[in-house]
């Protein structure tokens, strides 16, 4: 059985998976690849499914990542169309997941399995990593399995992410890199008290206000090459309760840094740590790292993914590091070179999440001329 | 039949007036004066009852004002004897309400009393004014009262408040006036983003963050010889969910202003909204007027008062105009001279609220003496 990019697609997109349940869509693809000569290790982790399926048992190891799990989604009367019943309309197939990332995923299989049906004997090994959470909390995913393949001495020489990392069309935009991720919940400690008696008080609000006004004004650093400048974000500020007579006791604040190579996140802890003690304030402050930024600047992989779309699409992809974390950060510290190419993220987390039809069979011919050039 | 003071602040304490309740309250202190001659009037204004009550016919017209409603006891393991069960312990008698202000009222009443069965033909008139929702919304209360006085053309020449205003011993300090207040309810908006695209979002904190340190740092005025400078806190600040990678569309902000006679609500008002257009806010800004200041400077009234504490206690009262609002605020308009004048304000509305037993009739010896000087 040769399924086509569109009906693998349609398959995934049926199984409702919402972070973490992989729903029957690792079953599929591992059926189906076990058939034509992969082998097979699923891996529960907690409540996750993860998969890991190999071809050859060689050096270099070339492996796709993914993730069998979607985003919920939202407001079903919002849709055009059920969520989880796949609809090709107008050219364009619709689904929670279709972008993000169930059409890479039959990209991926459909290429690994015309490759190795055109080249079973091929040098080195193909593999796929899948999981059910990188959407969620993202602890019994990707992290593990990695820990699992360094143990029993996998070696991942190239990583080929998934992720929907086109802008404008199919290809245009290879992520060669991703922002680290760190953040920080902080709690000013004030006195609360009637607003009528405030030298009864201490306004936390008010204590932490020129800090915020610092702390929004800072350039953190200038960014470089690949990466745009660190940012920082208030996400929540929580202080009082809804009225107007007391003054409250406490502020919550919780931030974030996506921050770029030119800073560590040690060192913008430290400078957070410092501006607090600087500002006198009764503090306490947690963190919560979550992504080491990882670079793959150049080499094998980069070049032979730009030749391929080259061929392929008759343009040039443009490297990026934007965007928010994926798992790429769990597979960049083991040496692997690591990039992501997956289809246009315009509907990505949104109702009406969609991908062009066209592009599936596109991008599953991209996928299988990297393997080409890597592996023939 | 005639009452101690400490008997008739048992009573109003044993009857759980919680605000804007009056557990009959009121008509305990009517049935009582009406059998010594004064006229009765219930005013009930939605589910708030009210209570009039005047002994004499023309001017002046001194009256003595008070609320029956008390606030809520709140955690009642935490207090020493039952909040409703009256107890009188190492000289002191607990209570919800025995301080604020039942021990007041039980004063008034009795200090009344005395007066008429000693001057039954007193020039000018007494009266005394209470209502059930002075520690609620105050809008079926006090203020209605006064208009329903006004339109019948009863004019109040002197008023004293039982509000709990001494600090350290009863009658050291005499409240002449109160600052406004005045409430603000502020929305900034932003554009809701991701974290990772915050060229997409426009995060209404770091909008925020310029204009809350002015608004922190802003010295409004100076206050004035009976005033301290008006006093601005943010009672309230909330924005996003407690998430760390969604930048938050909104920010909601509430502040309360407790402001001098050095400026107005609507100068208040016009500055801060002349900073939300300089600091180019997109933003929502509502108002709530919940006082006018008052004071009443010098004058008959807080001659005698001084005159009176000092008999009764040999020392000189302070004229202060700090804390919360009262119902002084609604009776002032009527070009009354206002003050408030009660027991120790140390205990209100906690728990284990108490006064000295010693206080209760050291005050109505303070209330007779004030009425002597006024209407003998």
């Amino acid at each position: 059985m040769m399924l086509s990019t569109l009906e693998l697609a349609i398959e995934l997109i049926s199984r409702p998976s919402i972070t973490p349940h992989d729903a029957g869509c690792q079953s599929l693809i591992a059926n189906h690849l076990q058939s034509i000569g992969f082998i097979v290790e699923t891996l529960r982790f907690g409540e996750v499914d993860n998969l890991w399926v190999r071809h050859g048992q060689t050096e270099p190891l070339l492996v796709f990542a993914g993730h069998t799990d979607v985003v919920p989604p939202g407001l079903l009367k919002q849709w055009q169309f059920p969520p989880f019943t796949p609809t090709v309309h107008e050219g364009l197939l619709y689904g929670r997941g279709a972008a993000d990332m169930k059409g890479s995923l039959a990209a991926m299989v459909v290429a690994g399995e015309r490759f190795v049906q055109a080249y079973p004997d091929h040098p080195g090994s193909i593999g796929l990593l899948l999981t059910s959470d990188e959407e969620g909390v993202a602890i019994n995913g990707t992290v593990k399995v990695i820990d699992y393949l360094q143990a029993k001495g996998d070696r991942i020489t190239w990583c080929l992410v998934g992720e929907p990392s086109s802008v404008n069309r199919l290809g245009d935009t290879i992520k060669n890199g991703r922002r680290g991720s760190l953040n920080g919940h902080l709690i000013i400690q004030g006195v609360q008290g009637h607003v009528a008696y405030p030298h009864q008080a201490d306004n936390p609000i008010h204590r932490f206000a020129p800090l915020l006004k610092t702390l929004c004004e800072t350039q953190w650093d200038q960014g470089n090459e690949f990466f745009p400048p660190t940012g920082f974000q208030i996400t929540h500020l929580n202080a009082g309760e809804k009225v107007d007579n007391v003054i409250p006791g406490e502020l919550e604040v919780l931030f974030n840094f996506r921050y770029s190579t030119e800073v560590t996140h040690t060192q913008l802890q430290a400078v957070v740590t410092r501006l607090l003690e600087q500002y006198q304030l009764n503090s306490k402050l947690t963190w919560r790292h979550s992504g080491l930024p990882f670079l793959t600047p150049a080499g094998t992989l980069v070049e032979v993914t730009q030749q391929a779309i080259l061929e392929v699409c008759s343009y040039q992809a443009t490297l990026s590091t934007a965007g928010g974390t994926s798992d790429g950060r769990f597979i960049a510290p083991t040496g692997a070179q690591v990039i992501e190419l997956g289809p246009l993220n315009a509907t990505i987390h949104k109702v009406n999440e969609c991908v062009r039809v066209e592009d599936l069979e596109t991008l599953a011919t991209i996928y299988q001329r990297i393997i080409e050039k890597l592996l023939r």
